[in-house]
């Protein structure tokens, strides 16, 4: 698996994902305990499960979301040049997530579905220490398949970026097969992003495969590198990456991240904050930090640091999508 | 400069450090300012101003410490097998010193010196934010000397180490320096920790090229690493460390510690505590754990671990000597 610096291309990042849109409201603990839910986790639920759950949610706000479609929104408020691919419904939801990733700046050519499932949703439910619990409702995303790859696309890409939460469905994860083909034809190189440590525990065998063979950055937290390798500490689970990744930036919250590259380590600190308000998104603003990091050559801490400055900003704010240009956070990497 | 597992040795370590008897008061964050005390620091002063200042000091408690004598009581504590070299006079608190570390169960057979300067004392302010702020009179230690290191004792124990206090008194230093020479010539290993940013400050040149060349285990802080390196952060100073030093440990108060030996790297959590009761000898415990744990073939991460437990458990009591045996933090490796 070769790893080039990519001859020049004309978009950064071209990221594969569900396109979701993201229910957010505050919860109280009880409520949380009361659902049934799986505190910090995302759980996967069917329509009639959404919908009884979004009656017992308080008053919320719709936003944009997916994880790896944040990642994009963010890069482009970093000034980057990201793509997107994912699956909406023409309707409301499917017309706004359309309407959003686009007036963010990121290119997004998919047509939305005219029939079939509704578009995506997420019910966000954060508790007041400021834990995100995820019930996702994937309609038109379980169409998404190979047909949705666009090669010119990939090919046009330096990195082609995808979240674990595709290998839920055989459809994607069979566009994510294809595009990663296509990807490393071009000389594109592949970046994987865990997404959730049970999504890891449903496909961890396929996911070690993954990341040993097909993927060139892996993205990680640490309850996902330690469901990776069954780890009992993070130090257990950096072991066993250094033996199987060769590139590999992995969160861990307020102690921080922790970036690999060969025999390369750093030991980023957590970015500071003023107030911690919504820990949605801090992951995927970390990746779109660092991605953009790494497309301009930055060296690898400060690639880590970007990312954990984008983190911090997007936890101050109220869900996963940044609400301001986030240019300003290079100024701060010295 | 050979690092080859060490022949069977009947000391696991030897310490060679400043011999002092702590003087430990709560203070307020006031009278730290008012004094004009460099808070988190040790500060030299002379036997006038340690007068001065202890007048002004509220009611304290005398325990035996000095920076490398703790590592060695810890040693002591875990069940292993230290010896201490380090210079006091015939007077109370010199006797207390003695009959203390002895107590301990660390080999000490240096000699009281019948006139001179009086046993060396620190007083230790401890802020309600468990800061300790340091205040020394070197008395009897500036007597240290190379006619102190018994050549016996080097080449009896495993390892050396040397704390960098010791740079600060150029009888000390030439101390440190037969030592290292007889330690080598045995084939027995050298450790070395930077005791304090400032002394860092005072000696960097020399300390850099001592760790390069002659130490073979580095024990540090974060903030005497990157005092030692003049780096901006701690990835920093961690990057230089990995181009400069073979072994090393470095702490980071509650960011845990990062151990690397050759290509070897661990990212090590802090261990848990109910309380912060005074953070007075956390890197003295760290190294004792770590030592010991070495000394037994534990792998580098259970080093750390051990570290990390010694560490838990002194700064949840005042003072820097533990007050029981520490052998059950064993049983917490797993």
């Amino acid at each position: 698996m070769p790893i080039a610096p990519s001859p020049e291309a004309p978009l950064d990042v071209l990221g594969l994902g569900n396109a979701i849109v993201d229910v957010l409201a505050y919860s109280s603990e009880e409520l949380v305990r009361e659902l049934g839910l799986v505190k910090g986790a995302m759980t996967l639920v069917d329509e009639e499960r959404v919908e009884f759950l979004y009656r017992r949610m308080g008053p919320a706000r719709e936003v944009s979301g997916g994880s790896c479609a944040n990642t994009m929104a963010a890069l482009a408020a970093l000034g980057g040049r990201p793509a997107y691919i994912g699956r909406v419904k023409d309707d409301e939801l499917g017309r706004v997530f359309a309407h959003d990733i686009r007036a963010a700046g990121v290119t997004f050519r998919a047509k939305p579905a005219p029939n079939g499932p509704a578009t995506a949703r997420c019910l966000i439910f954060v508790t007041p220490d400021a834990q995100r619990t995820m019930q996702t409702y994937l309609g038109a995303c379980v169409e998404l398949g190979p047909e949705d790859v666009e090669p010119e696309l990939v090919a046009a890409a330096s990195i082609l970026y995808l979240e674990g939460y595709l290998w839920d469905r055989p459809e994607a994860k069979a566009a994510c097969r294809k595009a990663i083909a296509i990807a490393h034809r071009h000389g594109r190189q592949v970046a994987l992003t865990l997404s959730d440590p049970f999504c890891v525990g449903r496909w961890r065998e396929e996911f070690r495969e993954l990341v040993e063979r097909e993927v060139d950055i892996l993205f990680a937290n640490e309850a996902e590198i330690t469901a990776l390798y069954e780890a009992s500490s993070f130090d257990e689970a950096l072991q066993e990456v250094r033996r199987h990744v060769r590139f590999a930036a992995l969160t861990r919250g307020p102690k921080g991240s922790v970036v690999l590259r060969g025999e390369e380590v750093h030991v980023i600190d957590a970015a500071p904050i003023d107030r911690l308000v919504d820990t949605t998104g801090a992951g995927d603003l970390y990746a779109a930090g660092f991605l953009y990091g790494l497309g301009r050559g930055f060296d690898l801490g400060a690639c880590g640091r970007l990312g954990s400055l984008c983190a911090a900003e997007i936890i101050q704010q109220f869900g996963a999508r940044p609400e301001r240009p986030l240019g300003s956070l290079l100024d701060r990497l010295r």
